[in-house]
């Protein structure tokens, strides 16, 4: 191609090139923060510091994604000025970037009381994390695939997720509630616990949010709050 | 004014008006907010049931704003196409809107605890959370102040406050720590406390999440996560 063509070729595509940046962007995003959520995870069941170094470590990356994803959106959005389904797709971008972020953030919460466990003596069969950890990460990554596939369907199936980690929540609390009545030597580790299972219920939370917005984005139909449109 | 001359006006102020709408909207949906956060800290400081209840009433329209806001912003970017500073305020708004919402969630975790509380015995002297909690209003308030005056100055106040909040709920947490030990009989209320003083700083978050916001609306500096762009 020669010089004029490219010129031409920029002045055609710029929203194109604008969204493929943003989607590029988000996917590195996402990425990042399953792997972070996967990985805080593994250091809490196996007792293992390097993931949990790992995890602190890309936060900081997961902050530059935050602002360039911002950044990417905010220009296409001005430069560009998408109608209907694009400028949806850019604006729940936007969201989706946020949750993203806060769901790093909560998987150095983990990591905190991770670490704060593996300097206290073990307890045998403690805590089974494994089974809400899983269902967690798996309304994450199906959160991102319905955004990056535009499936509302896809969408709709983490909605169905939400009530089951909230049980699992509330039974681990119980659980380590009841521990502290019967040894107060429990009570901080049986803390770090409590306050592991709320972030991962947060996490999927936070998917929650992504499959709403993907929602609205590939239907219109606004699903969070059903009560307030009642 | 006749029908042609409101034809007109329609025509020609379509973007004041949707920004005013969003405007009003907006300030509602804060006024609400900052309410819901007052009474739910008085719910438990004076252990009144009513402004507990109204917390829990007031969630629902605080959800229905958040909806329609949202629809308000992303009409206003597609149908008008706003510019450079219009654009980043409508976007901020966006963000907003998320931020007040969660907000309106972490004072009814507040509420839950705080109807948890009257119905346990008190301990007198146990917790002072007027301090912690009219830091974190002033921080809520200030913030939406500062964007809808579109004051960076004042948002840059919001900032300073952030880690004194995260001192006084910290030793909140210590405190109610030790009283665990101290006795197994505390331990559901010393969580409440604890929950309750990690919500108050999660608010707290959320008002810092908008200085930052405004402060890149106004002067367009991403004062997020300062290490990220070292």
């Amino acid at each position: 191609m020669n010089t004029n063509e490219n010129a031409v070729a920029r002045r055609v595509r710029p929203f194109e090139e604008g969204l493929a940046s943003l989607n590029t962007a988000l996917q590195e995003m996402g990425s990042l923060v399953a792997q972070s959520i996967h990985r805080s995870v593994l250091s809490l069941v196996e007792k293992n510091e390097d993931y949990a170094h790992q995890v602190l470590r890309d936060e900081s990356r997961i902050d530059q994604l935050e602002i360039q994803i911002d950044d990417l959106a905010t220009s296409v959005i001005a430069r560009e000025a998408p109608v209907a389904g694009d400028m949806r797709f850019v604006v729940t971008a936007i969201k989706i970037n946020t949750d993203l972020e806060r769901m790093g953030d909560l998987a150095v919460n983990v990591v905190e009381r991770s670490l704060s466990l593996m300097h206290q003596p073990e307890v045998a069969g403690f805590v089974n994390f494994t089974e809400i950890a899983n269902l967690v990460e798996s309304m994450v990554l199906g959160s991102l695939d319905a955004f990056v596939q535009r499936d509302a369907q896809k969408a709709r199936t983490i909605l169905e997720s939400d009530d089951q980690v909230d049980k699992m929540r509330n039974a681990i609390s119980q659980q380590m509630v009841a521990l502290m009545h019967s040894d107060a030597s429990y009570i901080q580790r049986a803390l770090d616990n409590i306050f592991i299972a709320r972030s991962l219920e947060r996490i999927a939370d936070h998917a929650t949010n992504v499959a709403e917005d993907v929602i609205f984005m590939v239907q219109g139909i606004d699903v969070r709050h059903p009560a307030a449109r009642a």
